[in-house]
């Protein structure tokens, strides 16, 4: 059986996201799985996404980091509840804040391992720890707090801007 | 007389980085100058750096405010010591840390301000608080805490790599 990742789970009014959207042609498309009680994604940085030669760039890290949160709460949310993915009420989250801690440079010559812990649920925020791990060692590591919105709110933002 | 952009003073093996070098062709290319005490940098997010329809992804916000700091350190140190950005020896930034707070959708549609306050010179490290401004608003605000790190420690982990 083929494993969704949680991603292609998302409607595609959310899947423009240039970091995890399935139908931005420009973007990551990053694919976030369970793996044990960990959340997994796995990605092979470009040449050119680096900081100085052979080693990433801190934002592509930041980036992964962020979307993985974002992907690792809804799923969290939904494990919770011990439901599949694609049922409804479904579950969005929007990042509130993200703080990422670089320890060493990371080569760019491997496929990154990005692995979320669910830290806290919490009403409507999950707190998400996350570690990037390159040729078996943790080069980065990640917090990214969560909120829960509705998937009604999202769409009101997409169709009618913000005040 | 044309301002020069505190990233047009990088040597070449400092300007790949995707956020902020001038030789990488896929990348951001940020130019950061001074604006009275504060940094400002100036950026045009592409239609398809979108989080949703409409909005900027966070993860290029991240990206923004991580290379806006690390220039901002570097060019709060020459000014400490009265020093142009071309002379010897040079001052080269990493960053340890990033702190991003989303604190509503940012609009696409626009030109970003990325503004930046030298909060804390000390040792080797420099603090930077920073806001992402759109249409007249703050919408996201970041601390970034960079490190100084020799240049010469810089081309050993280009040369070398690292252990």
């Amino acid at each position: 059986m083929e494993i969704k990742a949680f991603q292609d789970y998302y409607p595609d009014h959310l899947s423009h996201c240039y970091g995890c959207g399935k139908l931005n042609e420009h973007g990551y498309q990053i694919k976030t799985i369970w793996d044990g009680d960990e959340t997994l994604t796995t990605f092979t940085p470009k040449p050119y996404h680096k900081a100085i030669p052979g080693f990433v760039y801190g934002g592509l890290l930041a980036s992964l980091i962020d979307c993985h949160g974002t992907g690792s709460a809804a799923a969290a949310m939904y494990k919770q509840e011990n439901r599949e993915m694609d049922t409804e009420p479904s579950f969005r989250f929007l990042t509130g804040s993200l703080f990422v801690k670089y320890l060493k440079p990371t080569p760019i010559d491997c496929t990154l391992q990005i692995r979320g812990k669910i830290r806290e649920i919490k009403g409507k925020k999950v707190t998400v720890d996350v570690e990037v791990w390159a040729k078996g060692v943790v080069t980065v590591t990640g917090e990214v707090v969560t909120i829960q919105v509705p998937d009604k709110y999202i769409k009101e933002i997409i169709e009618g801007g913000i005040q």
